[in-house]
């Protein structure tokens, strides 16, 4: 048996989502079909976590099991071969039995792509979200560090999630603004569902001059997953980098 | 009698092109539609120029007449109501009667964007052009110049063509590298059919040592639509500008 990790990139605008559902059109299913395609196995592949309907990937890690002898180099090439050309393996390696995509993931930096303006662009249109006001990335900039460290995120998750601790160590928040675009990359060993989204709509507000430092700090202490309500919109948002 | 002058940008992927053709979906046809719409009259919306099947535009320009007593600012909002979020319009201004979209136009901007690497992205599926070669930007600009000037430029036009001449000034070609792409912008008083795409080609030769300034001198002194074949996918073009 040969344990083989993927690292692919997509476009979500199609999918709902990463995980597999009856009915749905989903990455990890068309991911399993190409597998099965390439390897004639019928094969489960496992990813680092979900990604949200309208939600893209850079670096989206993946592993499966294969009783195949295809080289491993003919694996990049022989799944994009059965995948539509929005999900793209971008590398694959062998690894040993050890490796799992979700649990040995040490750390996951997202980004998310805003801009500015009274009228939108069309070719930001699913992949950027336009914000109205002009925002101040240096307030932004202020205000992420309140999120830096360990805490309990529980304030900036969604109502629906089920995971047992919401304790969650970000290590670094940056807000950049270049060639137009205002990106937002977070870094943490996990985060909760709509975390990365919660985080962004809050620092927007920051931008607006709403919100500081202080104020964040302070709807963290709160724990209170209703305390922040501010979700921005999915096709902003980019699973950039699993680290191992 | 009142004469709009728009601004709009569009991701070319879903539609068969800019012009109108009966049982295809295009951009100038959607424009028409949402302009009738928003109006209530029959209208007829003018481009600066057709664009290809899958090629984009960020400042596309286009006109149309109306009667219409609707304020010159609530245009932007309306058209971008009954559009499609891959078709935006990004200005509208009252202009005179003597303002062509087409026959006014002076000058001309395109850029084409490449990226180079052994696997395919997702995020720049449709949006740029992979080559497998690593190409050398010197080269690249270096061989460019050969394009600036007034030439006939017949050996860079594609074999259905229909214009009366193929003499055209080329104000400048730009070669840049970026964030993992190249992009090349291209200025011109006008461009013949896929004039950019068989440029872009013959610089992608360039960049890889095939052919120089002197030998793109030489391919445009054959003035033989014939001459140059290497015509570049359009889902890498963009339309940047038009001047007046």
């Amino acid at each position: 048996m040969r344990r083989i990790k993927l690292t692919l990139g997509y476009i979500g605008t199609a999918y709902s989502g990463w995980q597999r559902q009856i009915g749905q059109d989903t990455v990890q299913e068309r991911l399993e079909r190409a597998v099965s395609l390439l390897t004639k196995e019928q094969v489960s592949v496992q990813g680092s976590g979900r990604t949200d309907t309208g939600v893209h990937a850079i670096g989206q890690v993946a592993h499966f099991d294969t009783e195949s002898s295809i080289p491993i180099k003919n694996f990049v090439t022989g799944l994009n071969h059965f995948l539509p050309d929005d999900i793209r393996i971008t590398s694959a390696e062998e690894t040993d039995g050890s490796f799992h995509a979700r649990y040995s993931a040490k750390e996951k930096t997202y980004c998310y792509a805003l801009y500015e303006g009274e009228t939108d662009i069309a070719v930001l249109a699913n992949r950027a979200v336009r914000v109205k006001n002009r925002l101040s990335v240096a307030k932004m900039q202020r205000a992420a560090t309140a999120f830096v460290g360990e805490h309990d995120f529980r304030s900036f998750q969604s109502t629906n999630a089920d995971t047992t601790t919401s304790v969650r160590t970000v290590k670094s928040v940056r807000v950049v603004r270049k060639d137009g675009l205002i990106r937002i990359y977070a870094t943490a060993n996990g985060f909760l569902y709509n975390m990365v989204r919660l985080m962004v709509g809050t620092l927007v507000r920051a931008g607006k001059g709403e919100i500081d430092a202080d104020g964040i700090k302070e709807l963290i202490a709160r724990a209170d997953k209703h305390a922040v309500t501010e979700v921005m919109p999915a096709c902003g948002l980019y699973l950039v980098e699993v680290k191992y």
